[in-house]
């Protein structure tokens, strides 16, 4: 699209109460809105990213099977009750509010309870299980302090996915899966390499949890990565026996800062306890529904590409989670430039276009505060060289390339 | 998809306490969960429908020059209080909530202040205008009464678009291409015939508004439909002075009940004087930005279709709506089926195969109640007779038909 009909602007300076390197940033390239603190709304830059996190998200998370729904913001007291997790001396991050005739409700953090309680109309035989469900979903948490921009938002998007099987094995070959479609998106998403699986505290159910954590300097968590192995273990779980048990030797462990960017929990039968969620097996036995959920917040991992990727000039976006992949900036010659735009459209490369009549300097730093991957300049000198100057917003240099070759060197 | 691995199943009976006939179909044939009055979540089944339905309205939202966004739910008074707004005494549906350190925060009904005080970070010049924005977001509003099923939620996704221009004859064009882009929607969706635009109260800057309103029984408002014309005119603005102004004839008007599946509005400077939104002209002066706005709601739309095409055996889809566009559902002949099934996937067509052990007369009341446009059965008899049965739902009958010319049939 052409730059100088995009929605928003790049801007001088963030809001002078963000604290975090991420807001600020994506406020000052106009990805992101601050509407309050801990409140993030997303303009048409940052909506293409998050949409494409999520598209990734979501074929992976098809690919193990599971269906994609809807569930709602608002609940009743009724369906938290029965994990006493309705009240707010329990569950310190409510946000409630009432009907007109009085009726409290909440917006919900999670939705282990709205899903568990929803299977009870579906689930009544083996041959119904075992099946997985996820959905995008806006979660509301009432945090006492918000200070970590778009990675720890008062109202943000979520994916959860929900699986429901029959026995502990069939649980725990989900579980499985779910862990390496975790990395292959981590992965996709360009932060692979810098992210552990990490043994976290589990519950009654599961010695363990699994969380996916970034090593980068705003992580609120501390972990201790086996860089060899490629895993680590949470702080709060490190200790002889744990290492002992996961067969980690203390002297191969770097303590790092760390942000969690997703995690996997073996529920086993706690809410299927509450709900009394169970099945009729082969021998017409009732058994109780085994559970898993599985987080990630893609506004989250947005958060978590900028503290570890960007640098000083600005944004830098791995190709798959780019707004664009090219930006293209014209220093006059507007007529080979919109030749060179339309051929990069039709060969389906998403160009932004910065056709604004501006100094060349700062279309430059625009375009490394964007930080689309690709940067493409056509300027007489250019032309007279040859072509187009191509440079990687990775790369300090430039070359420049055959407009013939250029689709060819960026695909 | 095998039916066998669908989520959820359709059901016998609605919730008792369930009075609209939309929710009531829509949760027997598991498109849609009720959590609460009023406040529904879609199931696979029906976040297939919503999302075919969105990205019909996306394709004419960006068709017309709208950019895509998200803004949030949670909302400051500051922002509201410039209109005048935020007051329960004035605007009497707000769901309202409060932070930890007891602000009080709003859910937003609508989001014309949000987008209004975002805009001053990025309008300052004519050369930033015109240009138009939209979202799909869940909306809250607190109902009192909520009886009509998807179509009039606590909770609901609602696509609006605002536009900003520089001056009424700019605005005016803009408004004439969403009007043209609101009928496309609505013949895409299925609902063009029945649907009116329809003449209704303006505001301080416009003389009238535009809602688009399809006749059917379920509907909340009274129209009088001049069919010639193709317009209507909506029962508040029923009068003598408007007829004239309209150049409608009594004669020709037939009274109808209609349920409103969009409206647009011109909103002239209404909120640019509240936010004091303003930008320089070519000569330097400060003009006030024209705006208007535009909603459609995708459930309400997916509500009155519901309303409008369903028969006493279940839903009935428009193929673009469809969650699937056939049913494939076989008595025996297993192997047979697999190979049509994959031909017809390879196909690119979408297809429900209900490969379920049971009798087929409930298969075939499952395939009515699902409403796919297409339903094609595969038995012996059929196959002795050359093919497989084709019918479409809106058919009686159905027909053999080569399997070689399925594809073929239903493209």
């Amino acid at each position: 699209m052409k730059q100088s009909q995009l929605f928003t602007k790049t801007q001088k300076f963030a809001p002078k109460d963000e604290v975090s390197k991420n807001a600020q940033l994506l406020i000052r390239a106009g990805f992101v809105h601050k509407e309050m603190a801990g409140v993030y709304g997303f303009l048409p830059l940052g909506w293409r990213v998050m949409n494409n996190i999520m598209q990734i998200i979501r074929e992976e998370m098809n690919d193990i099977g599971g269906q994609e729904l809807k569930l709602t913001a608002l609940q009743s007291k009724e369906v938290w009750s029965k994990t006493n997790r309705w009240s707010d001396e329990i569950v310190d991050n409510w946000f409630k509010s009432e009907l007109k005739n009085g009726t409290k409700v909440g917006l919900a953090f999670t939705h282990e309870e709205a899903i568990t309680g929803l299977m009870k109309s579906f689930v009544a035989s083996y041959k119904d299980l075992p099946f997985s469900a996820y959905q995008f979903q806006t979660k509301f948490r009432n945090e006492s302090r918000a200070k970590s921009g778009i990675m720890r938002g008062r109202e943000f998007i979520m994916k959860d996915l929900y699986s429901f099987s029959r026995t502990q094995e069939e649980h725990d070959i989900f579980y499985g899966k779910a862990k390496d479609a975790y990395v292959r998106i981590f992965d996709r998403l360009g932060i692979g390499e810098e992210t552990y699986l990490t043994f976290a505290s589990g519950g009654t159910f599961s010695k363990y949890s699994h969380e996916f954590q970034t090593v980068c300097d705003a992580g609120e968590d501390i972990i201790y990565v086996d860089k060899e192995k490629g895993i680590a273990v949470n702080e709060e779980v490190y200790n002889d026996e744990v290492l002992a048990d996961l067969e980690l030797d203390k002297n191969n462990l770097v303590k790092e800062k760390a942000a969690e960017a997703g995690n996997i929990f073996s529920l086993g039968t706690k809410f299927s306890d509450a709900f009394d969620l169970t099945y009729r097996d082969e021998n017409e036995q009732e058994q109780k529904v085994i559970m898993g959920s599985y987080g990630l917040g893609p506004a989250r991992a947005m958060g978590i590409i900028t503290e570890l990727l960007a640098d000083e000039n600005g944004l830098v976006w791995p190709e798959n989670v780019a707004p664009f992949k090219v930006h293209l900036i014209n220093i006059g010659e507007d007529e080979k430039t919109e030749e060179i735009y339309s051929q990069l459209q039709d060969a389906g490369v998403e160009v932004l276009w910065d056709d604004r009549d501006m100094r060349p300097g700062a279309k430059f730093a625009d375009a490394d505060l964007i930080g689309c991957p690709y940067r493409v300049v056509v300027s007489s000198r250019s032309l007279e060289a040859g072509g187009v100057e191509l440079k990687k917003r990775t790369d300090k240099d430039g070359q420049i390339v055959n407009v013939d070759k250029l689709i060819e060197q960026i695909k």
